[in-house]
């Protein structure tokens, strides 16, 4: 199989920094696009793979699953993209493409486990995926996004992970007009949870524990704020919201906000804390409510939350970054000091 | 309001021993009927109420909410029954009939709490309602139930909660055919369960810690069983279920039964284990599961299962005894030495 060097960032042990590295990509099969990459957001996955918190990372390691950019170069079978064309990719680049779930277009879910944009598979080349912290990156169409034009380009990036990791939730449980939906945790995930949920109609309620986040949440398009550290705030709104998310990653107590819920609501988690998170059965069982767990999104979904976001013009609030810059973005990320999603300016890289 | 006099079994304090009682019942209003009751399951709540073990308890305390009997007399306004018909009474005598879960006929979950057919509040005499360990009862006519005729009327009596319980739940998440279902915790509950699922058309999988009770679990109707201290075939089957039904009331990690369920799946407690179960937001995330609870059935979920019990000639499995043996019942309950389901003779009480 043809390849080619590309430059990158990324760290070669858990305890090291990020730095340049030179990676190997594969030259476009038929069925593939190359995209010079332009955007990348910062994902604390990012963070977490880097530094093998969730263990089974393989060095060295290149982070990056928030990509937008232009395709460079297609393969010859490639059907939906030209070259010239904005094109994005998110945390998936591959599943099995055979199983129930990536037969209903649920890849997310692919049964034999889908193939990460990073610390994947990568078969052709026998190795690890790397990711958007590079050049270029090459992947089936079949796994790249449209970008809509009328979007700011680097504050798109994050839609393709916090955007449709938010977005797919809303939908499976079928937010929309009429409904009142909570979301906890208003950072990189939590934000566009709330501009999302606002513009498919909900009535936005933001819970949080931070009276300074009370303006930022109004802000970005919340109907009313509930200070979870009010005992007297929680109880008055006890078994009044229809759907929460749980963008919160940190142990936390779920039962304070499954109280929160009406009758048959659901609080999905789409933050992963490190411990199990203790439920009493009575948050549960006399009004028969629901607590899930959701991951990422389908390919359909992530076009469909792209094109929406088109649509309604939503896009992350980002602060934008050099390649160089990433270490300082890390320890800034761990002390939650970014509004909202850090985002890589790509051409640092190429300098 | 005129009242009258009858016999019941009951306690005036936790820690006594349940004993004969005298207890006021109201005469039958325009809408409510009287039932002589024949027969009364004995539910575990029954022993956790009467010995105050979720607080709250009033005492005297009359229990038993699995009630069958035959109608004795009718108010003037009475349409569904007449005098000498069998019916049944569960958990619930009343509710608020105005909120939204009562006008969608989901009286279990009444915003303003149903009323307890035991403990709770008995609007017309202004104290405790009291339960089934007694002569008679007299109850609005939308809160009763017709039996069909031909089952055994004693084994019928544990429908009314045992059984519904199971069934809300089971129609609840839509089991039936096409379906993989796991029953964890074969018990009152959990022998119900099994019996219900598979007469929906279900493959029923009852997963089982005893080595013992694969036997019965088979007899019951299950389709497998697999034991779960057994770690080859608890990983031999994960992501197999669509829905598990957990009726464990002691404390258990849910995570092993989250385990066994496919992508979507629902696990739905019916249980209620005294402290919080630990979930690992990894039992939930990756594969988009839901972690539920549900609480008994609605009045036409109870009807509409009595119907499906006389067609299909299900009822539980009991053992009958007298209303005198109620304290050594309870202490055999404590061990789990039944099966699967105590049943008083009411006759004992009238002798």
């Amino acid at each position: 199989m043809d390849t080619h060097i590309v430059k990158a960032f990324g760290t070669e042990a858990p305890t090291e920094d990020l730095k340049p590295l030179s990676i190997e990509r594969r030259e476009v099969t038929a069925l593939d696009v190359e995209i010079d990459i332009l955007y990348c957001g910062v994902c604390h996955s990012d963070l977490h793979t880097a530094r093998n918190e969730w263990r089974g990372t393989i060095y060295p390691n290149v982070p990056g699953h928030e990509i937008v950019g232009r395709i460079s170069k297609i393969g010859t079978g490639v059907t939906k993209f030209k070259v010239g064309d904005l094109a994005a990719v998110g945390c998936m680049v591959d599943s099995c493409r055979e199983c129930e779930q990536c037969k209903k277009g649920s890849e997310q879910y692919c049964e034999k486990g889908n193939v990460q944009t990073y610390n994947g598979y990568e078969k052709y080349l026998n190795k690890q995926t790397f990711g958007g912290y590079s050049e270029r990156i090459v992947v089936d169409e079949d796994f790249v996004l449209r970008v809509p034009d009328n979007l700011n380009l680097a504050a798109t990036a994050p839609l393709l992970c916090a955007g449709v990791t938010t977005w797919s939730p809303l939908k499976h449980w079928n937010v929309g007009p009429g409904m009142k939906v909570g979301i906890v945790g208003i950072g990189g995930l939590g934000h566009m949870g709330v501009k999302l949920a606002k513009a498919m109609g909900a009535h936005v309620v933001v819970i949080t524990t931070s009276p300074s986040k009370v303006d930022d949440a109004q802000r970005l398009g919340a109907d009313e704020v509930i200070l979870s550290t009010s005992e007297e705030q929680m109880k008055a709104n006890a078994n009044t919201l229809h759907f929460v998310l749980d963008c919160v990653s940190a142990q936390h107590d779920v039962n304070a906000y499954l109280s929160l819920l009406k009758v048959d609501g659901t609080l999905a988690l789409v933050g992963a804390p490190e411990h199990p998170l203790p439920i009493a059965a009575f948050s549960l069982i006399p009004t028969r409510r629901n607590f899930a767990g959701s991951t990422i999104g389908s390919i359909a979904e992530t076009q469909e939350m792209l094109d929406f976001c088109g649509v309604h013009n939503i896009v992350s609030d980002i602060e934008l970054i050099k390649m160089q810059d990433i270490n300082t973005a890390y320890d800034r990320l761990l002390k939650g000091d970014v509004k909202y999603r850090f985002v890589i300016d790509m051409v640092s890289l190429k300098n």
